[in-house]
């Protein structure tokens, strides 16, 4: 939800959609600023203010712009009626609704529930009567009925799960931008709107940094198989579409790789001559997880001499892993902390300034060229590569930060991205 | 609510008095300036907005509060706490609750709701806890659990009902200023802070323009014998208590004339010449009621020779009455209408730029003289009066608006009001 104009689009596209024989309800966010306005007034009073006053509070931006939403589409459609007694005997043409309204149960996790589940009856009364139910995105209630809030980017999940809940069709998320693109239009002038991507592919996207979705909307679009149309609030041309494997299509199964994504400050760390114990990883990783950091690519290289079992290094075995540049800092503590205890006679690398750039995509399954052509890409482009991790339908490098935006032009242009359509 | 500043202190408040041993409950209402930020983003949409979508998002303000007072007291309760241990094992401080938590059960009239009932078992339980509650003001909920508001001060009246409800023995209202005053200050510098004042001469003075606290805040503490006391969230002094007459105290009795209000911008209209017809009154204040116009002095002139019956006229009857003047044109327009149907031959005059002033206090009554005071008081400055209207404890004269401050002054000190203690 942007300005008061953009409510007002979103308020005539929900009447003139009902006019032409649709079921609608809206999910909304909160209007663009205000989330992080209430997020700062919060932060005035105290720095990390996670517990459920503060989910409350937050849960208020969207809140108003249901209110805003609902005020608009009736007010249309009272202008709509001809007459001061067609105004008077015609019923509403939407309603406002909040979490508890609805019951949108989550979980007690403040500031990043988890939905577990929509009560449809009312919700569906009021479909059945010609209403448009709009409804607040990123908020629902714990059992104690107590407001609970989805994480940024919440109402995307919102939307989603009353999709699901609702057995919807079709479940557009209209955003600031027209759809997913093929990489990041400020690191590549080439990139391509995607027409059709599947589930698979946008999570990964997603995860790596493709900031148009919470990629929990995906998962759960994904598991109801509800296909989204990602597309702009303020133009109304096609965006993107995203939808099962299965649906892509023969035309879409030829396209080995569908993007390639970008995330800027990573850091990589190096543990050498790792000492020779049991469950070393887990120790390590379940630091690092108590702390609440989040690990990124993990590589692992075990001399091959030697016959280590899992979590088990021979001396001199060597663990790399990245993680994100705000948590450099708690992580290094960590690890120096282990170093004095678990780890004596270890050596720790540490290297700022990185990059990960990744390609995506289904079809990469049955092309197994993939990760030999983005390394000679790289190569030609004169990019040494730090790390590499793949996955089923991705491959990632991690780059110097500074040859990150090369490194995207290069990518996308070797696997043609620039010709989709 | 004003600044995250006053929050800071409206939470180290509440702390303190809870140290000193008192069961503490808070209502809050929106920060300075949010409800006319909320009411600004709806008449964009539709310049009318009263509807259910109107109270949702007004409603919002109250719960931004709650987040933050909550936030804050639970913030420097921890802050008190000496270790992390110690932080994590201590209960919350204040838990915030809005409108349909506690079941505050109004009637449908939006953004005019009163309030019918609320539920106290859940308070009761997490006062008897240690734990504050703090309530958004200005809103509840009504039978279909749409949230509805109790118009502009709602939360003063929220304040003095969940006092009743938990037979409080105080009910303290936080305001811009620190207390009721015997005028406006603006219009008069002898205006001197009244230290206690009977729930009736509030009533009065509250009606007539002294915007303090909501008048029907003031009807339910009469009603339910909470003394309240309305003070300064700026400054730790003693501000108005606002009591039962009974308990005004043999002191307070020998005032006779307890303020002095001023209302400006009022309209007078004049009906000359009225046809005789039964019902005439019931017509035309039938009408302007229809049209939703306030009106405030009414005052009738039947010729003595004639014997009519109550709303009747014989011809050459006159009736007078003033309006604000938001509602003149609305008002000249009903009124003309009539006119040409039901008044034909009536003369109409009107009279613009007027003011009222009044003198208030429930020593009046035994005081026939006020009155008579009144009026030497306004004669021998020069002010002439254009219409009388009385009540049992109040005396309202409509004089010139620009001899409106004039008017105030020499009641203020002709009434010795500058003397008060």
């Amino acid at each position: 939800m942007g300005s008061i104009e953009r409510i007002q689009r979103v308020a005539q596209w929900a009447l003139d959609s009902q006019a032409k024989g649709f079921d609608i309800v809206l999910v909304v966010s909160a209007m663009s600023g205000e989330t992080n306005r209430l997020v700062e007034l919060a932060t005035q009073i105290n720095p990390i203010p996670y517990s459920s006053e503060y989910d409350l509070l937050i849960a208020s931006g969207e809140q108003v712009a249901v209110g805003l939403v609902t005020l608009a589409i009736n007010t249309q459609a009272q202008q709509m009626g001809s007459s001061a007694t067609e105004i008077q005997s015609r019923k509403i043409a939407a309603k406002g609704f909040l979490g508890h309204h609805i019951g949108i149960r989550t979980d007690r996790v403040f500031s990043k529930a988890r939905i577990q589940a929509i009560d449809t009856v009312l919700l569906k009364k009021v479909i059945s009567e010609g209403v448009i139910p709009v409804i607040a995105g990123f908020q629902g209630v714990d059992p104690e009925n107590n407001i609970t809030t989805l994480g940024r980017g919440g109402s995307d999940t919102s939307a989603v799960a009353i999709a699901a809940a609702l057995e919807a069709d079709d479940c557009e998320i209209y955003t600031d931008v027209d759809g997913v693109y093929t990489t990041d239009p400020r690191l590549c002038q080439e990139a391509t709107k995607i027409r059709r991507i599947s589930y698979e592919e946008m999570m990964e996207l997603a995860s790596l940094g493709a900031k148009v979705l919470q990629i929990r909307s995906v998962e759960l679009a994904a598991k109801y198989q509800i296909p989204l149309h990602v597309r702009s609030s303020f133009q109304p041309v096609p965006g993107t579409r995203v939808v099962s494997r299965d649906s892509l299509g023969e035309k879409m199964e030829q396209v080995v790789v569908a993007g390639v994504a970008a995330d800027p400050s990573q850091v990589k760390f190096t543990l050498q001559n790792l000492p020779e114990s049991s469950g070393g990883v887990a120790k390590i990783f379940g630091a690092l997880s108590e702390a609440a950091i989040v690990v990124d690519i993990i590589v692992q290289d075990v001399p091959s001499h030697r016959s280590a079992g899992p979590g088990q290094w021979g001396n001199g075995g060597t663990l790399s892993f990245t993680v994100s540049k705000p948590d450099f800092l708690k992580a290094r503590k960590v690890l120096e902390d282990l170093k004095e205890t678990q780890l004596q006679g270890c050596r720790m690398v540490e290297e700022e300034g990185l990059a990960k750039v990744s390609v995506v995509g289904v079809g990469m399954q049955h092309h197994p060229g993939v990760a030999s052509k983005m390394f000679a890409l790289l190569a030609a482009s004169g990019i040494p590569i730090k790390l590499i991790s793949t996955s089923e339908i991705k491959i990632s490098c991690l780059i110097a930060e500074g040859q990150m935006k090369q490194a995207v032009e290069s990518l996308h242009r070797g696997f043609e991205l620039h010709r989709i359509e």
